[in-house]
Parts: C-alpha cells; sequence; structure tokens
C-alpha cells in the first residue's frame, strides 16, 4: 500500500450508506440503482489551485467547495443529486490538509446525503475533478432551452456575495471599516456556496428555462438566452444584495459585481410571470424577479428610470 | 467565449448520437437513460503528464488511453460501456496536440461506442481525468469478492507487452536487434490498449470474480483474493506471452514483467475450472488458465516444476 492509498482512509465515512448503493468504493467501479423510470443526471467540474482557488485557500474550504459547484449544476436540472466520485490530484500527502478538505468535503455531502462512489487519487500538482449524479423523473428536467417571452426572469438568494468577498480580499473596495460579521458572510458566500438544491427540484414543475449562477448573471443567462433563441432585460435596481453586500460595497461597484461577478451558485430560472408570487412561497430561500424575457436575442439592462445601461464595461460580450 | 471555450470545438465528434442520451453536452448536466431494470456502472482514473505518461507521448496514444483505461475497469465489471465525462487541464490551448487527442479519443469512443456527455477544460498542467458510466443488468455484476477454492484463475491476451515497450524505450533490455514490427506491437500494447468490454460482457455469465490488470498481475490479483479471503498458486511457465515479447525480451526478465509490470489493461477472471475449455470458444480474445484459487491468504508463484518462487524481488509486497 502506498502513500497515495493510504490517504483514501481520510475519504471512508464520504461512502455513507444509501440504498440506490449496490456497490460503493473498492471494486473496479461503483454499482449504482437509480429509481424506476429516472434519468441519470451527470456533471463534472475541475477545480485547480491557484486558478480557481488561492493556494492557500483553508482546505475546509476547498473540499465544501469542490462538491458544491457540482451539486449546483445538478440543482440547476431540479435533479436530487445522490452519488459522486472525486479524482484528486497532490503534491504531496500532508495529513493536515487532507483532513481538512475531507471535513469540508463531508460536511457538504452529508447537507445533501449524497454518497462518494468512487475515486482516483494521483500526485501532481493540486486540482479536483468531482463528478456528481442524480436523478430526476424522466422528461422532468429543467433545461436552458425552454424560455418563453413574457417568462419572468427570477434568481434565489442574493447576487455579488461571492465577488465582493474577493475584492475586498485582495484590499479593494471596502467601504469604510469593515465589519467583521459582514465579512464573514461574505467569504461564507465565497468559500462555503451553497447549491440550490431543494429549490432546483420545487422549480421542476414550474420553470421553463433554468442555469446555475458560477460565471456571473450576464455570461450565465446569454446561456439560457442562446439556448431559447431569446432576449432578455433586467432590470438593475431590482438584482437582490444581502445586508453585508450592502454594508460592505461602494455603491458604483455593486452593478458590476452583481451582473459580472461569479461564485453565486444561485439558481436563475425563467418562470411564467404569474406564477413568481405562488413560487416564492414553495420556497426556503428568497426568490426575486430580476427582470423579463424578451423578443430577439439581445441582453439589456436597464435602470430605475428604464434607461439602458451599457453591459461591456463589466467585461459582458453583447451578442447583437 | 474564450480560449478554453474554442477548444470544445475539437470535441464535438466525441458526442456521437445515442438513445440513452436524453440530453449531452451543453447544458448545466447531461441526461442519461439507462435501460429499466439495469444497474449504472460508474468509475473514474486520472492520467498526469509526466507520471502516468511522458510529457511528449504523441496525443492521439493520450486522448486513446485516458478513455481506454476507465473502459477496462468498467468491461471488469462486465459493464456495457455507454457514456464519459472528460475534465481536461491544459497549460496552453494548443491545437495541434488538441486535435491529436481528440482524434485518438474519438477513435477509442468510436470503437467501444460510447458518447461524450459532459466536460470540463481548465487551465493548468497537463491532467486528462475521465468518468465512465456503464449499465449492467441487475446483480449480474462481475465483482472482486466471489473467487472461490478450486477457481481457475485466467487472463485474457497476453502479459508483459507494455512493460516491455516501457523498458525497451528507456534502452534497456533488447535482445539483440530490435525486430521493428515486434516493437511496434509492443508499442501499440503500451499506447494503444484495448479494453476487454466483449470478453468482460461474456465472463459475466461464468466468472466468480474479475479485476482488470493496470497494475500488475500480483498485484491486481491480490485485491481479489483480499475480497475474497482466498489465497492463489499462479504457475510463471503458464504465462501468456506475445510472439513479440519472447522475440524482444531477456528470459531472465520476463517473470518480473508478466507479474509486476503494468499497463497490460487485460482481464483476470476467477472461473469454475470446468467452464475454462467452454468459455475459451466464446471470447474472441485468448483466454489462458494461469493458476488457481487456494486456501488461505497468499499468492504464491510456481515454476514448472512446481518449486516456489519469491516474488519480494519482483516489488510485490507479500501479505501473510
Amino acid at each position: 500500500m502506498d502513500e497515495f492509498e493510504l490517504i483514501r482512509k481520510y475519504f471512508l465515512d464520504l461512502t455513507q450508506p444509501r440504498e440506490d448503493v449496490a456497490l460503493g468504493i473498492g471494486d473496479d467501479a461503483a454499482l449504482l440503482t437509480p429509481p424506476r423510470g429516472a434519468e441519470v443526471v451527470v456533471t463534472t467540474d475541475t477545480l485547480i489551485a491557484g486558478r480557481h482557488f488561492p493556494e492557500d485557500t483553508d482546505a475546509q474550504a476547498v473540499g465544501w467547495k469542490a462538491l458544491a459547484v457540482n451539486l449546483s449544476d445538478l440543482a440547476a436540472m431540479g435533479a436530487e443529486p445522490r452519488w459522486f466520485t472525486l479524482a484528486l490530484t497532490l503534491r504531496m500527502v500532508d495529513p493536515e490538509w487532507l483532513a481538512g478538505f475531507a471535513s469540508g468535503l463531508a460536511a457538504m455531502a452529508r447537507e445533501t446525503g449524497v454518497a462518494l462512489v468512487g475515486g482516483d487519487t494521483t500526485q501532481g500538482p493540486l486540482s479536483i475533478t468531482v463528478t456528481a449524479m442524480g436523478t430526476v423523473p424522466a422528461g422532468k428536467a429543467l433545461k436552458r432551452s425552454g424560455a418563453k417571452v413574457g417568462d419572468a426572469i427570477c434568481v434565489t438568494g442574493t447576487l455579488g456575495d461571492a465577488a465582493l468577498a474577493l475584492r475586498l480580499g485582495q484590499g479593494e473596495g471596502a467601504r469604510g471599516e469593515a465589519r467583521s460579521a459582514d465579512l464573514e458572510h461574505l467569504r461564507a458566500r465565497l468559500n462555503r456556496p451553497t447549491p440550490r438544491v431543494a429549490a432546483g427540484a420545487a422549480l421542476r414543475e414550474y420553470a421553463h428555462a433554468a442555469i446555475d449562477l458560477s460565471d456571473g448573471l450576464a455570461g450565465d443567462l446569454s446561456h439560457i438566452l442562446d439556448a431559447s433563441r431569446v432576449g432578455a432585460e433586467l432590470k438593475a435596481n431590482k438584482l437582490p444584495m444581502s445586508p453585508a453586500f450592502k454594508a460592505l460595497s461602494e455603491p458604483e461597484v455593486r452593478l458590476e459585481l452583481q451582473v459580472s461577478g461569479g461564485d453565486d451558485y444561485e439558481l436563475c430560472v425563467c418562470v411564467p410571470a404569474g406564477d413568481v408570487a405562488g413560487l416564492r412561497k414553495k420556497l426556503k430561500v428568497p426568490l426575486t424577479e430580476v427582470g423579463r424575457i424578451v423578443k430577439g436575442k439581445s441582453l439589456s439592462i436597464v435602470d430605475a428610470h428604464g434607461k439602458k445601461i451599457a453591459l461591456e464595461p463589466f467585461g459582458y460580450r453583447h451578442f447583437t
């Protein structure tokens, strides 16, 4: 047993028992039993040290986030998350780092009930690839392609917190004295995002289209517009802000952070306008209407007076 | 669209149509429809440049092998391969390398009929993680845990070719003048291994236990012995050699290469001794009986006279 086999013990308590796991870690492959008639939903995402997170990021946060970003993709399909595999590449076996990473990963796994069913550990520059799997009732998955003119564009939670945390971490943009509880909130939003799993499942019966917000509202919404062949108008003053975001952001950078800042891991959904109020009551997370699907294929953003705001300065590539 | 989005075009022809793909690449996740009552089989493996293959390895070979090693794991479960995801990390976008890599991957995918259903491309040191998925009829998967005392231990194909290719590549061990066709055969075995998919499925009804040979016969067989709580006796003179292996290997290193050399990607199966002859006729690949499952928990290897050969010098850790 080499060093890299030994580290597998750190992940043993991630293999929580599930009735739909006929055979877990320890053979050539895992055996899973999806419910009869379900579609299997699969997504994969890689996090690279120095690119997706600073090298000195807390190991717990890295473990949590590596799984959370994948479960966010499943949530955006309205899927019930069930299983995941982990491909972990490490420069060396650092027990302290590994224990932290495994505990962060385990916390996210426990919160969502998913089981680690396979993995591979190799030596090399730090990199984590998670493949997450779940199921949806056949034909019921949320796609990017169903948005209709007139749909309300809604987002869960708040926007811009993670982007602001990144900016504050780099010493920019703090408004006066940073209040510690607010800063902690923003950092938790960056490091321990909450995939909107329950919201995704609840939205399945209502939403015409959905996507998770990993790259920023403008960029991610544009994928829905492309797939659905529609346009969108967003209202800048409707974008939901957390109290911490309000407290610690300079007003002149807010829109940029909310529209172009990544790492929110909220859901952006297009729903019939008449369903928004009813839907809001069904969800445990706030749902905010931020705009409407319109004809055409362009994404525009307007201020409180209905005046268009140019998006280009925010790094958003207009496609009209 | 950034550079790394652009490279996705190289992989477009890997998304071959399959009836069991309800939604492929291009949404938050893929939607797959396994056959009713099947178990889903999942495995993941990472290849790192400089560790699993030399940095200057032909890109086609890297693409082929990244998928092949995962399909070999599915074959060892007796599974029908169906889908895979690709997490590719590249230092930079090198169109020539990417075209080669994609064509090698596509060749393996076409040969086995699997479809690329998801992926992630990131910037960093070259690393490839494939997660392969397939199905088996419920309860029919081959595991490591079912070997019984008296079972014949069989292997598909030949052993040691890839290990010899590696050794010859390093300029060691060539026997006289390397014959070019033989060398090509060995290199193809190293760089373009053939996962024994059809054999795995055919063995499903007969084998008590199976594993694929990635790390070497002694090490991999020991996983079966551990899981099945049995021992094994291998016959050194029965280990199957290819003509190229015979032609280019020094006799004194053969056993080491065959017992401890990795990268064969053949199947090692434990079957009732009376079934071997019948099974051999059902398979399109040669099947060779190389030993028997015995009581106890140790792995031993004997020469033509029944005399035990010490395994430790071959890097095999005895566990008795």
